[in-house]
């Protein structure tokens, strides 16, 4: 051995680790059996969300380039999945909660006042990251953004906005992404023209239908041009800006086109790993989605109608922030956009050739 | 052996089982790989389905009777804590099915109009069967009841609705609860008193807080007074009934006012059955909405802003339901009206010793 | 507000938990990746560990008395159900670590030794609190027992086997139960004689069927031969020992028929919380069962053939250990006692009554 | 529409899934109630089976040929991913049929003999085509693959097992694997080189450590020999061949070392696919392995003691084909062959160039 010896209580620190759980209803009066669990489960939310921002800072600095080196993309997305698997955790984790009932948290609740789940820095701190900036949460998040937490926590969290986030990185590297576009071939026009193709023959078919009532028809009719809608914004760079600035789209048309031709290209060599990176930042946004949705009925469970221990307004309030802070929300409208193989264009040759790599 | 030898695939009926996969895609062209999947999985919805019935029809037969037997409670209990178990799969198993992408469900999506999800006559029974009456759905999912089904399925439904729900068993049995009212004794005097003064004395607290700034003082008083509001629907009977009107209630007052006296006094043997039973139908209800909210941006993630097969409006709309279409709400609320134990009032020696039995 | 304000973070000490990862690799060389992870998913077990023995520590105070109340058992439910609930993720919790690669392991695995799981005194502190008494454990474990732990933690492990162990409260309690035998009433002695006839009934059937080719009849003979060794050990106290002694028995003659008794009875009214205390504790054994066999392949991933950072001999251990090291063995062995309830001698009016009480 | 119109139960032929219950105990006397849990749960068993060989099928089609397509691989990645997130559900699946009691079991467990889960055809189907030769398998399985099938059933398998297996297509795929020899140049003689080295190293530092008493540095210098043993099968055609003999190793030396080869290079680009393969294959033997562990302890609450319903033995039997029935032990005992990156050989730049390309 070229070291001192290492003992497991001492490398893991759990003289600190095991020692921080200090009981407000003991201070105040009798132990509630349950603030132990409270405090503690608490915790080891605390303890992942350290690892999450472990493993997206090192995504980040990956990708935090002008020439993301392709020897790194395997590292990111082993680390998401990794991000994936521990969230995966922070969901179920909830069913321990919800083994403490509304009674017996009401035995040491008041104690609390006014400490919240808000004032998570390090849950801040990830969503930031990731994406939510300030512009993009609900007025009341904002709010709670500004009044509750102490001056020092408000300023790191200020001065995080400053950085570049993941899916703004995101962003810059599909944007980068050649292929679709080459001297003599674009991509973007032979799909503008199959898939306005597509949707003219499924015109035709449903006005030539006679099965269908007057009723069916239009409405049959009317999802065609909802879709011709959505498909505009890929083709037309002023209606992207338009949905830009409304706030449902935050990936620039370039982006999106890439991440599309990734998706339907998923198969060449070079976009095995982009497709899967694509896949894994949709499952961390799904997963922040679920955990929003299960926390909103658990306190629902815990408070009834309530008002949360931070003056928070509680399960409604945590229900619309579900679907509003969600970040790559533009990954899962990608779906919006795909057509059937078959009507996909085929790639020249000399474009494929550069898309694969040989080792059989 | 009393009978014939049993073989494994003869009893489990393998045949009829395994060869009831029948791709549309191969039929209309070619094979579509993740058809199989998409057949398979909806196959083990609906046996898990006809499971959850067959439990729920078992737990009503015991409920649906003037009398409920004692001995029948643990039963109820146990094949409630099993339906959870299966909800439990239901929602995880969602992860498979996310396992096919877009582009793939495309490859056989279209052959599929117009059937939907909507069809599923065994998740709409389950649903009617637990309490969702049409009466309670959003306008939307009641065109869907009406316009989507066959005659036959619909007139199963309808007759359906014929009879009591389990919640309105559940309402019938909670309301029966002696105990809380005897002779000379009516708890919930006692309890009007109790929550009258903590609050009163809540507010004096506030009131007198000189570290308080106006604006978190009034913001106090308001929340204090929300409180207040809550209350009196469990003292007046028609502030109760306004909000059965409104529909923000569907449990009686009596049996509302049983379930928090459960809640309250649930360490008595009489009640550790019956509280336990109000855990499991809370379960029940947010196992649903756990799965009507990853079912809901599971299909985000399947079809982007698309239309689903049946022509209904996909993830906005199932969002929406999941709140709506919840049944056990009231249980859930019950949080709202309960006070720390330590203002709780002492119940009189003569009802302690009824809700006793011993076995030391 | 009664008392000074609380912020999240000073509630949660979360500068004492976010500051105890301190890597070795960093220390001395390069800074591993993953021994972050390493670090954080040992840290979140200890804190998990330290709940579950808060919450066995209170069983265990509410179960150590010659009289058990009855408003304690649901507690001990509750919180029993709280530990599986905690377990379940301890055991999904081990597909975090498997992200962790042998060669991210092996970037800093060295700097570890000898330190080893072995050493985690939380984890051994709840082995003895259920019941693995040194005496009940393997060779290999004892050995480690005794030699990789510090002083102190040894004593402190030593001193914790001079209390009675949650299996023996268990068994003291079982032990007590009244019910089964009374003045001019033995239920055993009726259970004797139903499965007498049961076994007897069975076997003229086997000789009788003449479809059976001799070695089948054989083998049909020698199992039944098999089931009347088996039930000679509930009413034969020299056997019960014999089998005590060889270590394949750790619950009284008396406990075991107490526990026979709660089973075939458990819709009594009486018995339905004990009936649940008892599948709870199976369940505990079945979750750490699960968890050692998870370990153990986890283990064998990371390392192959390796041995462990404490020297020990990693896979094959951990996987003979497993079964071995479980504690409520008695409890799922509980099976082979039972017969078909049509079997079961029905009880004089006067004990059922005993067993019930009214809440209709 | 270009096609009749679909309707939800026509097209999953829910008519013949959903009566496909037919229950024994009612055919013999009263229906018990949980036998339809019994059937349900085995059916949704059955389905996914049928749907892993469904992928499983698949991904044999594409690898079994002289030259795997670099365009196949996603596909088999994202398929096996898919009989992985399968598998899960199988695993936690075991907890709905851990809500049926033993009691509950025996009110119609007489009527299913000799019916048994070695029965599942599918189940072999699915062990074969992975890699579970008969030969691999103990003696009683090999003993009831042949006693208990019907004749058709034992054909069937018979014949499967002309057929190469997953294994035997991953070991010809893995052989044919470049880079590491060419002309000029040979990583296995560096590698052996650099381990041997690395191992007399390590030698010396024991041999200097005085701290060390006589016993300990015995057992650290047979831990260093024993792990110089292990290597030397990998440089010794001899040695791996007698470990092949005993059955200790499957795969052949080259396509271990072609696969420690893509561990230590994985983030090499053409390797990133190949290296998820690889864990992909040890997950499906990890959750295979899971859930034989989860279902021997599940036997064991259902029957205690006793035999199975088709005369097997029960616990102890499939205890211990756990760890028998494994098919890629060779992939979890790579780990056994690799050393701390720092220590690996450079790859000449002309063969680095070769495992790359661009798009950064």
């Amino acid at each position: 051995m070229k070291h001192e010896p290492v003992y497991y209580g001492e490398y893991l620190k759990l003289d600190q680790i095991l020692n921080a759980q200090q009981l407000k209803s003991k201070q105040h009066g009798e132990e509630a059996h349950d603030e132990t669990l409270f405090i503690i489960i608490h915790q080891t939310y605390e303890l992942w969300f350290k690892q999450i921002i472990h493993e997206v800072d090192s995504i980040y600095k990956l990708l935090n380039t002008d020439k993301v080196k392709p020897t790194s993309l395997g590292t990111v997305n082993h680390r998401l999945n990794r991000v994936v698997e521990i969230q995966r955790i922070l969901v179920d984790q909830l069913g321990i909660m919800e083994t403490m009932t509304p009674l017996d948290f009401m035995d040491f609740r008041d104690y609390l006042v006014p400490a919240s789940g808000f004032q998570s820095i390090q849950f801040r701190t990830v969503e930031v990251k990731l994406g939510l900036r300030q512009k993009y949460r609900l007025g009341i998040d904002k709010k709670y953004f500004n009044s509750r937490l102490s001056e020092k926590d408000k300023q790191f969290l200020i001065e995080l906005e400053e950085k570049p986030t993941l899916l703004e990185l995101l962003d810059s590297w599909l944007a980068r992404m050649p292929f679709a576009k080459q001297e003599g071939y674009n991509f973007w026009e032979e799909y503008k023209i199959a898939t306005t193709n597509m949707l003219d023959n499924d015109q035709k078919i449903i006005e030539a239908n006679t099965t269908l009532g007057p009723q069916e028809r239009e409405f049959e009719l009317r999802n065609l041009q909802s879709t011709r809608l959505n498909f505009e914004s890929l083709f037309n760079p002023e209606k992207h800006k338009e949905l830009m600035d409304q706030g449902k789209v935050r990936l620039s048309m370039d982006s999106i086109r890439a991440a599309i031709f990734i998706r339907l290209f998923r198969d060449e060599p070079i976009f095995q790993i982009p497709n899967r990176m694509l896949d894994l930042l949709t499952d961390i946004d799904e997963q922040f989605t679920n955990w929003r949705d299960r926390h909103a009925i658990m306190v629902h469970r815990m408070l009834g109608t309530k008002i949360g221990t931070g003056g928070s307004s509680g399960h409604e309030y945590l229900k619309n922030s579900s679907d509003n802070n969600r970040v790559f929300t533009d990954l899962f409208n990608l779906a919006t956009f795909l057509i059937p193989r078959s009507h996909v264009p085929k790639l020249p040759e000399q474009i494929r050739a550069e898309l694969g790599f040989v080792f059989e």
